[in-house]
């Protein structure tokens, strides 16, 4: 691997182009995005110059789309007439079955789904960080088990180990699944809090006053996220947002109907489960000191033998 | 005030107690708390000695109710009938209505509701910190406005502000209702997303292979929270609870189904209803700042003319 094009150089593209280059990568770094991103880039360090996304498709060894889902679909069909058969073409978008079966429609193409889970609550390249990715998840989405050992392949996973990176291999419904209940759920069950606190009549209390406790901060802090990001990942993970927002809709309404019936011995369960599960995943202080530690890979192959 | 008594000596008390001595407070403070946990206070400064409900009835010119909001009640009960005149009794519960109705049976008391909106996720006095209320809010729901010139509470309310905290007053009604939407539904709202996760047939693959990001986290963390907090809390304020879960349970079936249809546009516009009100609790950072700036405190008078 001695080109790698970054194309959309934004956090997560710049990110991995700095983990690239602070993990000892020697090669050049190629970048896609607009002129005054790229120059911000550059005085980063994070890329070495500017090139179309043909020039891109034709000429890295690897292909780095970070990019909104959406746009991510784009590329795909763009790039595909223009590259070698040897180059690697991976991503970054949140959601993953879409994705993959969009690249599907070129077989000739040599396609990784991924999805590095890190981010911050600011965007741009100037965010970007080398060690973004070290202690966290980056799910890799391999249509085939076999795909894991093609050469370019298993030297992409030596650089994302290489950033820290603790690789996870799920299939891409799988995926979106999970997901939808530890990423797209939270944020839609933000945006409802602090739209209903908006919506309630006491809005201009809650804030004069400030009435309010850290769990309102962090819902209000998730809320301030676009629609512009999540407009795509929902309409490309409907079916599976659908059923956890039926699941959480569900459980509130018992919450609910406990609470009117003072039923303690309900509440106290939905309580206890829930803290079961929250013990489940630790907090990321522990967590990255534990991964720090051992810096292994987690492959979890049981999804290709399921399907 | 030559003689504060801490009644329930845990986070809350004792950081009370480390913040009277920090802000120059020269008198006593006892503390009414098991013997083990008197010992651990005083081993950390918080208290001088320990004495029992009734001594600290009898001899403290303040006393500080530290403690669930059930036991309030009972403490309130003990400690009528012993009692100076002029002995001002307060407290720090979560919910306000029940506990003042229910000092209010005292005519004699010299009783005014409290809320410092300040806490951390560990408990116990190991915890308390000098520090703990600089900056917060600190809610007082007086039953008058009158009230709030009485000698022992314009010296109580002087302390107040030389620990840092930022006086708000209101009715205790109007405390319920906003803090019904402001960290009762919060809490709800995690539980709910930490049990929907845990029930999902999804929880083994979301913590095994850590598929999750900031937001779910957040939400385990809240959920970790012991009902045995949450009970007295919600079932002193049941009725504005169950209001702000039918309000959010309704703002989660729009979206469902603006997501089943593809309306962008209405979930564009919760998004910004919520990043609207988001906006208006900006994080704390920016806020202790400017409030250690200002340092002056907020009275909310308007509450008693509404009545």
């Amino acid at each position: 691997m001695e080109s790698v094009a970054i194309v959309g150089v934004g956090l997560i593209g710049g990110s991995f182009a700095l983990a690239l280059r602070a993990a000892g990568f020697q090669g050049e770094i190629l970048g896609v995005s607009s002129a005054a991103t790229i120059e911000r880039a550059r005085a980063l360090g994070a890329v070495d110059r500017a090139c179309t996304l043909e020039e891109a498709a034709r000429r890295a060894d690897l292909l780095f789309l970070a990019q909104p889902v959406g746009v991510i679909r784009d590329s795909l069909a763009a790039i595909a007439p223009h590259l070698r058969p040897h180059t690697l073409v991976t991503d970054a978008g949140s959601t993953k079955a879409e994705i993959v079966a969009a690249a599907q429609r070129h077989p000739a193409m040599q396609f990784l789904g991924g999805h590095p889970l890190a981010g911050k609550e600011v965007r741009g390249v100037e965010a970007a960080e080398a060690n973004l990715f070290h202690g966290r998840t980056w799910v890799l989405t391999p249509v085939t088990e076999d795909f894991l050992h093609r050469p370019a392949v298993v030297e992409f996973c030596v650089w994302l180990e290489r950033i820290g990176a603790q690789i996870v291999t799920l299939d891409a419904e799988a995926h979106d699944r999970a997901l939808a209940f530890s990423s797209h759920l939270p944020q839609l069950a933000a945006v409802a809090l602090a739209s209903s606190c908006g919506a309630s009549g006491l809005a201009d209390r809650i804030s004069a006053a400030r009435l309010f406790g850290p769990a309102l901060q962090e819902a209000a802090r998730l809320a301030r996220s676009p629609f512009s990001i999540w407009r795509d990942i929902l309409a490309t993970n409907r079916g599976p947002v659908h059923h956890a927002l039926e699941c959480y809709i569900m459980k509130l309404q018992q919450l609910k109907e406990e609470l009117e019936q003072g039923e303690n011995s309900g509440l106290d369960r939905e309580f206890q489960a829930a803290a079961l599960f929250a013990a489940s995943i630790r907090p990321s202080g522990q967590l990255n000191e534990e991964r720090d530690s051992s810096r292994r890979s987690v492959y979890l192959g049981d999804e290709f033998s399921r399907k």
